[in-house]
């Protein structure tokens, strides 16, 4: 919170291959950060792998950490949702 | 491969507290590693963060590792489909 962090990027419904590319530009200067909660965990581990074994060859996984997210739900229950983050470092130069 | 390993657990498409149930039993005398691959791994993140927060207190993330598998499908073509283990290691003693 707080600071803009422009590391991160935030998985969600789009095509796979969206998030790969704007992982990309991160990756290109700083480890890249893969956010993603629910459903969509599965999707930012998909970009992780296409990351590392296609497209940022020598790029590895750094710190890959599960929590729980509460959520405010639109009638004022709330609900729990698991959230992943997955790092990307760069290759080493 | 080789031995039975019985401190797996596969999670597939069923509810997620049988994998839970399933995990507590191996909990409870050594490190349960959760398996998925694909959609499930929403599961098998969701079933982790009911573990370690709800059920089995105490207990804590070892390993995560994400890797891609690859299957041949019935046709004889391949498919590659990412993959998550999550290990969970007992309270200590």
């Amino acid at each position: 919170m707080g600071k803009e962090d422009d590391s991160k990027v935030f998985i969600g419904r789009k095509k796979s291959m969206s998030y790969v590319m704007a992982s990309m530009v991160v990756l290109n200067e700083k480890p890249v950060r893969l956010l993603a909660r629910g459903r969509s965990i599965s999707r930012a581990v998909d970009v992780a792998e296409i990351l590392i074994n296609k497209f940022v060859k020598g790029s590895s996984y750094g710190e890959i950490l599960i929590d729980t997210e509460t959520i405010t739900n639109k009638d004022g229950t709330n609900s729990n949702v698991s959230s992943i983050e997955i790092e990307i470092k760069p290759p080493k130069k």
